[in-house]
């Protein structure tokens, strides 16, 4: 599964790249201060334009609206009843947790635990992954055991350790609810029996496709706004990309796109990289994917601490020593860690302002939570 | 504590009652259709209008904006504060649970569990009381003990069965995140040390104070359209007020001003009033006080089931049937107990719209957070 990096699909779209083509013919993209001064080189060397245009060989900004998504076309009452479906614990056997629960909107898309409490206050095996612009990932899960955001959404429901639920029993609830049956109608229209736990998923996964974080520093960068990084980000950036980070982290989600063994060069210890955990060898059988990790998408990635799919350091700077060690066969220097930090801190984009919803009341056929871990379900 | 019907104070206010009053001179109101309607009594008979004049001597409908609160000013970065630490898990020791796990604000205020589930899957020993319209309760929990909201928000943070924390470590953790210190300072502009549990808590109660939800069916019926509610609900309204129920249940929030015995005429079975919680006699020791428990405001009690301190009840009209044997030893009938049940579903009023804060990131000195149940808070 491991690719040289010559190999990795570097993930530029044609548009952007024909846009960036474009702008010298563009009388209204030149007519800005900014985009003029970046022009003729004021305030940086002709390293800083270099810069800018490798960057935009391996990087893609995120867009500022939701993605459509193959086989499942959005329409506003499905983001309406994915929003409800992610936020209601009714999802969980126990009325307790819900998507949000682990993949909160208000703390960068994850929980910021090591690794996220379920059912029973049970301790899952992996750090849960930020929801926020997952929709660019290749797969999801740590191992990609899941194609997309409709597949993914099935799991932690029904997993033991998380949401401890079965499909039917979610069915059986959200038929039980008037206004949910009626959302259901709406979202898929046409439908002969709208509500069920596929079309659940499917409801979560556009909602989810509107988690998206544009705007971030560097894609303001990205953009031609060359001043939107400090010398000392842009340092960074440079050292992404020269030190070889960039040959797994790249794209629009900065990774998410293929798949590494944590240790290309050398095995990070049995604390951060737990032998019981071989990674996407689960998924695929095969001896080269023993100990094969997604790459992990670095988007808003200062906000989703701790790091690593066995959530073991919680120190950003750490994090990427650790990664030049263990990926690269690299010791950074302190001050190389120091200024690849200071970049990271620039993939934080606008976070989703998300309005509560509100969620129908229980009715009396709707299954009782069920919260002692010795009830059966 | 008991008081009788003539001693509990009625919450009329004195300038709704005049506003009422003067409508008759107020050539803009007598102009819409409906009160000129209302005003000759077409579609009802003079018992319809008994019933508004009635129904206002007892009842006060939500206010359309949040209160002030006596000894904390509210201003818009407190608010907002208020908002943030809410929502923020970190105020528990695991950094999972948040003041809206249990009050969610989609989902009438509160978890619809049995009893709430806390730190280490812990069962809580009551059900979670709303926290909509809780700044017009007299006092905070179902025994009182808590005398406003400020002091309510200390409760569970401290709880072993909830959030398990402690000041000190709340205090070092919002202490450990600059953006927190920021706006603390903000929202108690020109104190010293504006990062306290104090002041977290008196954020939390102006925040929760905005939590109030106006416009229920009821409360239009209170403001004079009285086509607002259908006659099976009038019907309902009538029998509340003559069959006792609005006794205690009486006020702006139908509740919440005053305590009584649960089972004034008739204790009910173990199942629903467990021996083992005496209710307000832990908190003020007199033995009158025995099984006595503040009357539950009953406004959204559509939205806040299961019903009752032990959380035993799912259904409204059970619920309804107990209060009638219980409290008035009367045995209601089962139209009687529709009418009143839907009665009750009219004082569901607007949910508060709630934007999802967005939490700043924790940093290296912020308290990591503790999960497991065996380890030292």
């Amino acid at each position: 599964m491991i690719q040289s990096a010559s190999a990795i699909p570097h993930v530029v779209s044609a548009s952007h790249l024909s846009d960036a083509g474009s702008r010298f013919v563009n009388p209204v993209r030149i007519l800005t201060l900014a985009t003029l001064l970046s022009l003729i080189g004021i305030g940086e060397g002709v390293a800083g334009a270099d810069l800018l245009e490798q960057a935009r060989q391996q990087f893609k900004p995120i867009p500022t609206s939701a993605p459509e998504i193959k086989n499942n076309p959005s329409n506003p009452d499905k983001v309406t009843l994915g929003k409800m479906l992610f936020f209601d614990p009714r999802l969980s056997a126990s009325h307790l947790i819900s998507c949000n629960t682990c993949h909160n909107v208000g703390m960068g898309g994850d929980d910021n635990l090591e690794t996220s409490v379920g059912h029973g206050w049970a301790k899952g095996p992996r750090n849960a992954p930020t929801a926020f612009n997952a929709v660019f990932n290749v797969a999801q899960f740590w191992d990609g055991r899941a194609e997309d955001l409709k597949a993914q959404a099935k799991g932690p429901v029904q997993a033991g350790v998380e949401m401890n639920n079965k499909p039917e029993q979610v069915e059986k609830s959200l038929r039980s609810i008037p206004e949910y049956v009626a959302q259901f109608g709406k979202a898929f229209p046409g439908e002969k029996e709208p509500v069920s736990f596929d079309n659940m998923a499917k409801a979560i996964e556009v909602f989810e496709a509107t988690l998206i974080t544009p705007n971030a520093r560097f894609d303001q960068f990205l953009g031609g706004k060359r001043e939107a990084l400090t010398d000392e980000e842009q340092k960074g950036l440079a050292l992404f990309m020269e030190k070889g980070c960039s040959s797994c982290h790249n794209g629009v989600n900065m990774g998410g796109q293929d798949y590494y063994p944590f240790g290309v060069v050398e095995k990070p210890g049995a604390e951060i990289l737990p032998p019981g955990d071989q990674g996407r060898f689960a998924v695929t059988k095969t001896a080269n994917d023993s100990y094969v990790f997604r790459a992990a998408p670095l988007r808003n990635i200062a906000l989703t601490g701790p790091y690593f799919h066995s959530g073991k350091v919680w120190s950003l700077e750490q994090a990427v020593a650790i990664m030049g060690q263990s990926q690269l066969g690299q010791k950074l220097t302190d001050p190389e860690v120091k200024s690849i930090t200071a970049f990271l801190t620039t993939l934080t984009g606008d976070q989703p302002k998300v309005e509560y919803p509100i969620l129908p009341a229980s009715t009396g056929s709707t299954p009782k939570p069920v919260t002692m871990t010795s009830e059966a379900k």
